[in-house]
């Protein structure tokens, strides 16, 4: 990163995101621009599509619509974990370019209901995986079950005994718990071998519990925590831990799903994305760690070069982040579809303005 | 309580409701007609309108509306604490009839902007109440302030701290911690002295932070919390502790500010309330407790004549709860204002089949 001498712009690599929803359909084709716009050319798209991409044939084919979209992206392919993922179809997805595979235990989020019940039925196939040097993605979550006193507030901590047991059963698969949201997977992960990695979201580091109760378009799975969770990753970004780094969990949904009688859960980064971060990272005093988490840390772990070419500049240059965006092909104004930001109508103090 | 031989139909006396708003205007005159639907002919009414009840004569202009709209009801009037209550207001209050004075710390629900920051101000006018026997409701929360590490899930815990100062200040002052949702209220109500009661919703006994998070017509201050908390609102309910009672919060909103960008907090559970209560209390084997919750217990500890006169009778005839209402002057469809209750559109097992 370098910095003119009076911070007024700073310029950084392109930057990477470990965790992003483009959807598909005319959603996939209003987002996927926006991750350049966002300062993003690496990006980690995920598979919980409908149908969800099971089979490596299909993630290839997805990946080739996501390309047309965005030809300078560098896009990073996953399937969701499901029976046909046989130790061979493990291999052949390895063999195709397919980077990781995304574990939704049932029922957590946006399309899990396909999800895992049972992680020891998977044992065969996360052996494969870490025979082909294959990436495993965690949405850490036990599903809600009030007869057992798990709630979507402990639920991430109840998932942790199985994070260390998958990482225990095969050390040299390299895992990451994504979306962390609370301290004890801060310090879970921390307390773990080095092929275990965290991602974390912008919005986790903005927003806590009082932020999304009452205001659906902060409501996402996990849920926001406690001001005390909050400060821990906070923390562990300041300190600069290699094994934290960016993945938005951007998860665009129209407007009218946001806001209705059951919003859905996901909130959209992807626009603004390094906006926000220079813009936290500036507040809380730590730009010289920026780079690392916005980019190399997670490079680093995903066996990319460590430095994609090119560059972004941001300048200090307030920018209020648009009311919404209208969905391809919807018609333009309030009869169209929409997608509603993070932040909307709120004036970040950074912005992108200049791409080389 | 009679119930018949094969326990299809159950008589209680009409029931109490010691926490319930009933606003003003259209909604006013849409909601109070509802309280005798919902079982209930004694209601303890909110002083949070706009602008809020302040004055002895605007609380009894206030109850003469509400009468008028339910002319069977006992409406027990409110203040809202504001520096308007001196000692002497205290005393004009008392000798008009007015029961009790509400508490809200500042901002930390519907109309609380015109809250508490400071208690201990308060102090000569709770020692006025105190000799004059009112009863002082406290909107048990602390504002959030994520630097002290407050929030929406430990405010209700971080302010019993307050209710013990309080009542060991002014150990005559009969005080209500109103719609508790944690284990640590009920645990701290439970040790303090005769003088300190404790209401609970009938949506805190049904609900965990699992139901409100993406629902906004199950979203209200207090959220609801733990299954472990909930837990413990069921049990002392169960137990038939006497200085805990029924205050249901029934808090309506129209259905367009339930369901926007941002959903306001409240419950609306007054036309449904006593079926609510003898389904749940059935399923938790426990109606033999039901009358000293939805009655007696409130009734004593407010110095009301134990039996109202009347009954009610309910059926096990099982309904479906409405969509929504139409309120009051509004056309009558999909263009007009509506409330939408609490479980529309489900089935509840009994209902109130005869009135006396």
């Amino acid at each position: 990163m370098t910095t003119n001498t009076d911070a007024t712009t700073i310029t950084l690599p392109w930057a990477s995101d470990f965790h992003c929803h483009l959807r598909q359909g005319p959603m996939m084709e209003t987002v996927t621009p926006m991750v350049e716009q966002g300062g993003v050319r690496t990006v980690l798209a995920m598979p919980n599509l409908t149908p969800p991409l099971t089979t490596a044939d299909m993630a290839v084919e997805y990946g080739k619509s996501l390309q047309k979209l965005a030809p300078d992206v560098h896009f990073i392919l996953t399937l969701y974990l499901n029976p046909k993922l046989t130790p061979d179809e493990i291999k052949k997805a390895a063999a195709s370019g397919i980077t990781a595979v995304k574990v939704y235990p049932s029922g957590v989020t946006t399309n899990s209901e396909w999800g895992v019940l049972d992680f020891k039925a998977y044992y065969p196939t996360f052996s494969a995986m870490q025979d082909a040097g294959m990436v495993l993605c965690l949405h850490g979550e036990c599903p809600s079950d009030a007869s057992k006193g798990i709630c979507i507030l402990n639920a991430e901590e109840r998932f942790l005994s199985t994070l260390r047991e998958l990482h225990q059963e095969f050390p040299r698969l390299r895992i990451v718990l994504e979306h962390a949201t609370t301290k004890a997977a801060v310090d879970c992960v921390k307390s773990l071998g080095e092929t275990v990695a965290c991602t974390i979201t912008a919005h986790h580091l903005y927003i806590t519990i009082d932020d999304w109760a009452g205001h659906p378009h902060h409501f996402c799975k996990p849920v926001a925590k406690y001001p005390h969770d909050r400060d821990a990753l906070r923390e562990v970004v300041k300190s600069g831990h290699p094994r934290f780094f960016l993945g938005s969990d951007s998860a665009p949904h129209p407007r009218s799903a946001k806001q209705g009688e059951k919003p859905a859960a996901g909130v959209f980064t992807t626009p603004v994305l390094i906006p926000l971060m220079v813009s936290l990272f500036e507040s809380m005093g730590c730009l010289d760690k920026l780079e690392g988490f916005i980019s190399s840390h997670g490079r680093k772990f995903y066996g990319l070069s460590e430095k994609p070419s090119g560059s972004i500049t941001l300048t200090r240059a307030p920018f209020k982040v648009p009311t919404m965006y209208t969905i391809a092909g919807s018609d333009q104004g309030d009869g169209g579809a929409t997608v509603v930001p993070f932040m909307a109508e709120t004036e970040i103090p950074w912005s992108i303005t200049r791409t080389e």
